[in-house]
């Protein structure tokens, strides 16, 4: 009469991968890990499977190369793409993964076609406007992770600082996930007090900074793109959706006049919940923070006026 | 090599039981509950460890009535007292209470000089000040409990209205944990928004009373003082020490000069770490809070004057 | 388009409310506590639900007296009944409670026709059989905890004996939840060694004895019944429903065959999952064995024999 | 007054990385992860240490290449080693990793001469041995990682062939971690019930089997050697520790005459706790079982004999 929830998490790369592994551990539901290469989904899934006994998990991870065994999916996580390399834009990689979302989320929708879509692919904000047209979902029912990473480097950055534990900080970030993010230092707090009382302007200008070019950072040190922070945000997506948590997160949202902007996949602050996007949250900008939201928009349309979306349903 | 933590929670009424259950179930460290009744202890000790091969702790939860078996903790929480009974005030409880604090103090430090004590018996800034003398012990060694429940219970009232999960509500709550606490609107978020901006301002006044009187309301229903929120507060308490986390949280803290005040535990925010309470945090008032804050403080110091402590070390 | 699921908990004395706790920290869906006494229910649901802040979860909690509120329950946890108190054999309360188990289950049930019931009220065996009757739920459907609860004492004491972790150790308990219980050295071991290489015989069967005792032993300590061992034993088969785990667990099935038995509700091994009990599991006996566990069938039958079960649907 | 528990992790590979990422989410204590490679440790621990706002905790994760950093550890796990890689026999391994191991485990012991060392690097039961002369510490504090994972393989396979939970299967493997590990059909339970009388024997053979060749399976499929597990494994054991749980585990312990050996490190059930070996416990074979056994410890001092472990303290 019950059965668990189904979650495909699409592309077996470091990212895909630590996703599902997270997904499992925090007993969300059965996983799929689905990839076009062979070998690499069914062993990464293998492994993690095997860990069930000592981890606690009665779940299935599953590796496959079909999308068939996808079917039914509740929840469907797009992480495949090629990996920014040390060098490359955020954009450089635009038409390729864009061609690869479609493909993939059209084939990943047609068999699970109540499913939540949530997106990582880069750019994020563009590649989430290609999977809703790819798989025709409702816009609430399609989302992109950006803001949920970038406010946990803002808030790791912020209580390293300060010294005291990340859980007391809160902070959001919202725009695009490239350099044009905005972190807002006036919405940020410590145990609910506002950073701005407790941290130097310069200190917090550094955080700003750093956080803007968190995932280069990582790249940088490691050579690939950062994943262990990337899977832990999309599992707090996914479970906000299954469980119906109705969450106010940092997400990639499409506007339907939200903040002056209509047909665009932007990152801001929403409530998630077990329709997805349960409702998009506007907040004030100071006139500095608009000039800083409209360029990341910009950022955005940029792109997707570069692709040719005709194709898509 | 390695031994486990191990906490004495004083008390085995619903809020010390509970709170020795919160703790197995956190596997934070073996736990013994001590208690003046014979049989309580011991049989609610026995059933909570019994629920050890299902819950998948591997410590040991012991009850008894001997002071000698909790020698050697590394926090001791303090829960024993005569509950506050319907239409009792606060401070009908103070003189009974303080003898039962001092002596169940005194007991304990003794036999574990270095432990960090935790006061939850009513009323708990006054009992913090009891306890301080009682156990010799320094003031950064000891704290009360009072602003982590009030502010769970901002926050639940707080996501409520707002629909949302009470992950992303923060919300703090100074002074007195009686009628003269006081709730700062101003530095509660959903999301990292004010709520201010989210909710009209005599619903706001609403929450605010409604957390005002937010045991009594427990108790009007249930006939007893609340437990269990009580109990996840005093458990988060002692996690951020035995970790040294070094959360920010609402604590009752020793005043030694901070917000122009001396000689007196009250409700402020402080980073709690491995040493106790590792520093008192400033925050800015409005005169409206400031005078609120006074007459907190001036509540705290008139139950205190009433007190015999010079028997104390 | 996600909905959490919703676990009523009928009787909201101390092992159902612990039980609505552990729900809760679990994360396992919407609480609904439901009593025939007024403010209980709903002030201890208000206590708990305020501890979500605190406990990270997105949950709520109710308490009422009306069972509207329970509609469209996935579980149904039935603790209600009057407390064994000392001195009384589990048959005493026999026909009280089976009256109340009718009362509530048929209420609970006409509002939730889809949802399983697990029953612990004592003596779980028959009232399991009571409640399937006023239920009308296929016989899969309907469950009563016992051997959980007696499977961890049981390790508990083990564990305790060998000086090591209860989570290394596996046992079980057949037969009916009083003195007739059996439970099975045979089938008990430490990290996969069978414990009567590992223990004397006369420490095994101190163990055996106290763990049929195990219940009055504390309820001899703390006058009342046990409360969290049994509230962590129905969370961890509701869990294996909700979550259809297929977990091997001792409970009160229905035999239709197995074990020679039919008719009948009684102790066994079985696989809990998403449909209730998804199939007994028959083990070999020894001769001792058999006997025992058709005196505890026998344990069963006369009691039933006595109850006039002829109103029930 | 409390610090947190310190845990180095040598080797910033995929198994080291995803230990100390188990480690972090499980809260017991602050990471360090050792590499030569330059960029790897630190940009990993950085992408981990990014995620504690989310999966809340309140730790540090630190990458270095300098051991002075891992000053005082309480345990040193070593995955340092060059992987196996497909067609290569574990043995093949041994040379070039018995001096990368004596190199780390000597520089990693002098900075924390009270850690307890577990070591997984292959073939783990000759590398144990050299790590403890490396390190010049008691046996007792020594040991090898190889059990817990096959034995959750042959769970996994168990659990999956009988439809059920992995939670309710238990089972165990001796000897050594290559082919000639011998699982323990005889002491192989599911819901306490031995899986002999559950699954036909050619079913159970292909599940030895398929147990023996586990690594090699992950292996061929994803071309790099198994992580996740492995990595579960290891956190099993150090929590073991760290929490003095007094696990029995199925682990890489010197014999000092126990099942007849000595000066030799193989795989045998242990229990594990703050000490870190507390006990070998020693288990009755079948001729056959004794056999396999000895042929086991027989394939580990064949390549102790060809290393020169003179130049150890």
């Amino acid at each position: 009469m019950f059965r668990r929830h189904k979650i495909t998490v699409i592309g077996s790369g470091a990212t895909g991968a630590t996703t599902a592994h997270m997904l499992a551990l925090k007993e969300l539901g059965d996983v799929v890990l689905v990839d076009i290469q062979e070998g690499i989904p069914q062993g990464k899934a293998l492994d993690m499977w095997e860990s069930g006994p000592i981890e606690g998990f009665s779940l299935k991870v599953v590796g496959t190369n079909d999308y068939a065994l996808t079917e039914g999916s509740d929840v469907i996580v797009v992480t495949a793409g090629m990996p920014r390399k040390e060098g490359m834009s955020r954009n450089d990689l635009l038409k390729v993964n864009a061609e690869v979302v479609h493909n993939v989320v059209a084939a990943a929708a047609k068999v699970s076609p109540e499913a939540v879509l949530v997106v990582l692919t880069n750019p994020a904000d563009v590649m989430a406007y290609v999977a809703q047209k790819a798989s025709g979902f409702p816009h609430h029912r399609v989302m992109g992770q950006a803001g949920v990473l970038d406010s946990a480097r803002f808030r790791t950055f912020l209580a390293d600082a300060l010294k005291i534990s990340p859980k007391d900080v809160s902070a959001f970030v919202m725009g695009g996930h490239g350099d044009d993010m905005v972190p807002l230092v006036r919405y940020s707090y410590a145990g609910g007090i506002p950073v701005e009382k407790l941290l130097p302007k310069d200190t917090l200008d550094q955080i700003v900074q750093r956080t803007r070019t968190g995932g280069g950072e990582v790249l940088s040190l490691m050579k690939v793109s950062a994943y262990y922070a990337p899977a832990s945000s999309l599992a707090e997506m996914v479970k906000a959706v299954l469980l119906d948590e109705r969450r106010i997160l940092p997400v990639i949202s499409y506007l339907n006049g939200e903040y002056g902007e209509t047909d665009i996949y932007v990152g801001v602050p929403a409530i998630v919940g077990g329709n997805g996007i349960e409702k998009v949250i506007e907040v004030d900008f100071t006139p500095e923070e608009e000039a800083a939201f409209k360029k990341s928009v910009a950022s955005v349309r940029g792109p997707l006026s570069m692709l040719d979306l005709t194709k898509s349903s």
